[in-house]
């Protein structure tokens, strides 16, 4: 059993850590790197800081996270600066990069193209996007202007993407498709998930401790709602890895013993629809 | 003009970095403190690993941040660790606390009482929830079973928090109103949200540029959107502090500074209704 691809999440804005913003990016990627068998190690929300953003990506790599995805800060106005603090945290320079200024014209030629906005070509904010760490390959922004970055450090591959949702997922889908199949290589997981005639955790905690303390190898976990909000608990069993046929194996057994923990209690429960 | 009371949190569980789970109580919490004139300065998502949590508590107590909250883990599961990790963290024992042993006892019969569960009183994974970092001072939850936890490390005082949505609104809203009107004391803020005919953020960058260099009291911000997803664009202008009256009179004067820019590029703006 290989062990899973580590991945950490930089998310920022100051308008997150103002509430302004829900940060829906997050869930999206660590939903993405759970479905291919890797695992989110830590998300961190952060101000539009280059210092404390510089700091962040230097704590990543000394944990030695395979990969490290930025989201955020990479457009036109100044306080779009992540590229400029990944560069510090990895001690290279920031620079004009060929490939990127090409991407960026282009984007922009081509909104203008289509009637969406006044004028093509670059301006020194639209140039400031393609302004990238020393060594980094920009990534096609597949329906923005700013493109994604991916820089390897190390064993580390950091990934910034832009903060707004439609473009994240567009590099991530498109762009770095072939990235992620290399990266998580046969990684997948199986699951199930349960529901039981219960609204009380504390009634069913004991046929989840036995049934975990015996599967350590598979994530079994009573999803919590307020008591009384609903009248059946779902209980969810996953594992990851990269033999789906020993994973579904494995879930299936801690099911197995999960079902008799249940019974045992007198608890009904059902697959959910 | 006193520093904004600071505040970082923390919000754990599995389910988040799994992305089973959108992190709202993030958001919500970001939005109180901001509104209250404090200011969030990091968000941190982790598993339900103790370690993990509890290197977390220290780290932030080492920030001297005023104000740490906890989000999730605080149920009768054994995946619950959150405050065996702010105990660890902090250097105390985790010991069984008669009022928070009263407060699980009362709303477990209670919600027997309303004919919600089929079980009052106690058991050992309710009493559970009543074991508190020693020193710590239970918090009712006005709609769950689990208590908040308030505690007092040196200059930080540290809340946990179930996540379940509900409950932690309750106990901030309800339990914590006296703590949250002491701790951010006269704490406010001025804001203003102008609406700019303009689809293209690098096209009103200089007037940004110059409004934020001659306004560092105002947090002003265009909120970034996918060029040509809607036909103009939205800036906030934005000051927090103790003084209203000053607050909006900044926020006002960087305003007219933001119009002569708009204005000199051609833009065409109203405030945002």
């Amino acid at each position: 059993m290989t062990l899973p691809t580590t991945v950490e999440i930089l998310s920022i804005g100051n308008e997150l850590l103002r509430g302004e913003i829900l940060d829906t990016n997050t869930q999206w990627l660590c939903g993405l790197v759970t479905g291919r068998g890797g695992r989110v190690g830590r998300v961190t929300l952060l101000p539009d800081v280059e210092d404390e953003i510089a700091e962040a990506v230097r704590s990543a790599i000394d944990r030695g996270v395979d990969v490290l995805i930025t989201s955020g800060g990479l457009g036109p106005t100044d306080d779009d600066l992540t590229l400029a603090a990944v560069a510090r945290g990895v001690g290279v320079d920031l620079v004009l990069t060929p490939l990127a200024r090409d991407m960026v014209r282009a984007s922009y030629d081509d909104f203008h193209a289509r009637g969406i906005i006044a004028a093509g070509g670059l301006n020194p904010f639209r140039e400031k996007m393609a302004h990238l760490p020393a060594g980094a390959e920009p990534l096609v922004n597949p329906v923005g202007t700013a493109p994604g970055v991916l820089l390897q450090v190390g064993n580390t591959v950091i990934i910034s993407l832009p903060g707004v949702p439609p473009e994240l997922k567009a590099i991530v889908s498109q762009t770095l498709a072939g990235f992620l199949d290399r990266t998580f290589g046969r990684g997948s997981s199986a699951s199930r998930l349960l529901t039981v005639r219960c609204n009380d955790e504390s009634i069913m905690a004991p046929a989840l401790t036995g049934a975990v303390a015996r599967h350590p190898h598979v994530y079994i976990k009573s999803l919590a709602r307020a008591l009384g909000e609903v009248p059946e608990l779902d209980i969810l069993l996953l594992a990851t890895g990269d033999d789906l046929q020993g994973l579904q194996r494995e879930v299936d057994e801690a099911r197995a013993d999960l079902e008799q923990g249940l019974t045992a209690l007198g608890l009904v429960y059902r697959d959910k629809a």
